[in-house]
């Protein structure tokens, strides 16, 4: 469902998934704690709101404690509703899994390893660009490994795309958001991986995130409207493409340093003008007009044990680095090119 | 799904959804008949292929008679597997849903009348333009009226984007079934009923039709691969959107003289220059560029009633006129008009 106030039809979209004794189960980025939003949740009988901490992307022992708190109170629930940004939709889709599988999310961390449909489940994002509204993955931190619980269970049942909900979102953070779909076409797009369903995807966010960044002259309804297409549209990319060094590169930093995705893509994009020219001259553009500060510096100081760290974790996404190396990219992309590269970011 | 060559992947697809002691049912349009394609069905235990007949549109009395006989012969089926054209697609979504629903086809025509979910439907088009394989209604003649079966239950379990299906397509046909999308998004775009939604599905569709039939020199593997995705754009669009002129005349045509879906809508666009111009100097190039001849003078020497049918159907389309001519279409687009532009076709 897509539209601009479509979440005043969550009572009506909710109703027929609603069991008996079983409540619905509102799982809303902390971000809105005490906002007007709240208020305008459908919550009947027994339902609950729950915050979710999104401080540190999903980890895998926040979701199984999450969905262990529901089953205690609840014994089962009606569905989980997620609202809030890419973290809180990941969150959603991750606890509505375990409520119907046993064991630690953390066992399903990889592909097609999910063996239940979770219960129902209805994302409603308020910040655009990630594509984990339409994804069918949930990445996770677990105890050995960032990677999500990809498979056919994953997809929500229900999206609702209300542009509304994301017109108060912070400057800064709609910027790095939005630049995740930006990179993630760049990337795919350029990429060895692809089909034309995702091209011609990919082609679309990337158009709308241009639209929207590079060239309109204010931001107004018609940007939140688009910026959320873009993301549906990069989300749907997803499905037969793959990302590239910048992702790979980022998933180093976060891992180490726990730096958040969005704002991660663009520290490490800004540095690949030999990888993908065209885009990162672009992205400077984007920075300059939008009145962004990226982050420098910030691998500074770090031990080589740490750089030793995040090349082993950024040398292991080896899918990402074949789709923009090619099948010989580890001829192409050495250790210590890598580490050069960390130390410039 | 969508990928060169995903049909082999038909019976893992539809593995899961086989029911102890009920068939599924395979329906093929007849162009199929004693063709290869047949051989590559995954036609186990005892499924069945039923030829569909598409020489004409849909009509309520044919659903009613192919699911009756699937009812008194299997009693129940696991899953109406349709497989061709817009017709054969349209066929299957109808098929299903009067597997589990009562009465006839003809008590659904309309918004939202379907009570109950069909069997399970998978949809695998062989020709592209209708977008029928994506979208919630099914096109049928009924004994007073020529609409959809619109609801939730309307569309596919699942759909096989496989583009090599079309390539043996004739010429004339793809081109016919390809402006079938083409009219719709200009039609669309041009509308006044359109949100961001429909409007970046619909301008990626518009995008890859003019790739395929405007830009390319040759017909190739991407054209069929480009066209499909326009198909499917295109049906994705009609979501939040509605189509216009070319097809509020062309159903009178076919209501009164059979004309097909596509070919009628290209017979009318023709001559639609004072509401369309540059999407029609656009068509004109097209058909040039693809040798296609546009039948003429089909109205000619018909009866002023004749004319009167084809005006008082026409007219009846109240929110293709209001899409494409504004509230106050009534005085844009009077009787005389209207009949002036019918015989020009």
């Amino acid at each position: 469902m897509f539209g601009r106030g479509s979440f005043d039809q969550l009572d009506e979209i909710l109703e027929p998934h609603r069991k008996a004794g079983a409540p619905m189960i509102f799982l809303v980025d902390h971000f809105f704690e005490n906002k007007a939003l709240v208020n305008r949740l459908p919550v009947r009988g027994k339902d609950k709101i729950v915050f979710a901490d999104v401080t540190y992307e999903p980890k895998t022992s926040y979701v199984d404690k999450l969905a262990n708190q529901l089953k205690d109170e609840f014994g089962t629930v009606s569905g989980i509703v997620g609202i809030g940004g890419g973290s809180a939709m990941d969150l959603a889709k991750a606890v509505s899994l375990m409520m119907n599988n046993p064991g630690s999310s953390a066992d399903y961390q990889g592909w097609d390893l999910v063996k239940n449909p979770g219960v129902y489940k209805a994302g409603i994002p308020t910040l655009s660009g990630t594509g984990a509204e339409v994804s069918r993955t949930t990445v996770l931190t677990g105890p050995t490994k960032k990677l999500g619980m990809n498979s056919d269970f994953t997809p929500f049942d229900q999206i609702v795309l209300d542009p509304v909900l994301t017109q108060n979102a912070p400057v800064n953070q709609r910027f790095y958001t939005g630049m995740d779909c930006y990179i993630h076409c760049i990337e795919s797009l350029q990429g060895t991986y692809l089909n034309e369903f995702s091209k011609s995807y990919g082609e679309k966010a990337l158009q709308l995130c241009q639209q929207v960044f590079v060239h309109k002259k204010n931001w107004d309804d018609e940007s939140d409207d688009q910026l959320m297409m873009a993301s549906y549209a990069g989300g749907m990319s997803i499905a037969y493409s793959q990302v590239g060094i910048a992702h790979a590169v980022s998933y180093g930093l976060s891992y180490l340093l726990g730096t958040k995705h969005g704002i991660g893509n663009c520290i490490v994009f800004d540095k690949l003008e030999d990888y993908y020219p065209a885009g990162v001259v672009e992205f400077k553009k984007m920075v300059e007009k939008n009145k962004i500060e990226i982050p420098q510096h910030i691998t500074k100081g770090l031990t080589d044990e740490q750089f030793d760290t995040m090349i082993n974790v950024s040398m292991g996404m080896k899918p990402l680095w074949e789709n923009a190396l090619g099948k010989d990219w580890e001829k192409k992309m050495t250790r210590e090119k890598l580490r050069g590269l960390y130390e410039k970011l």
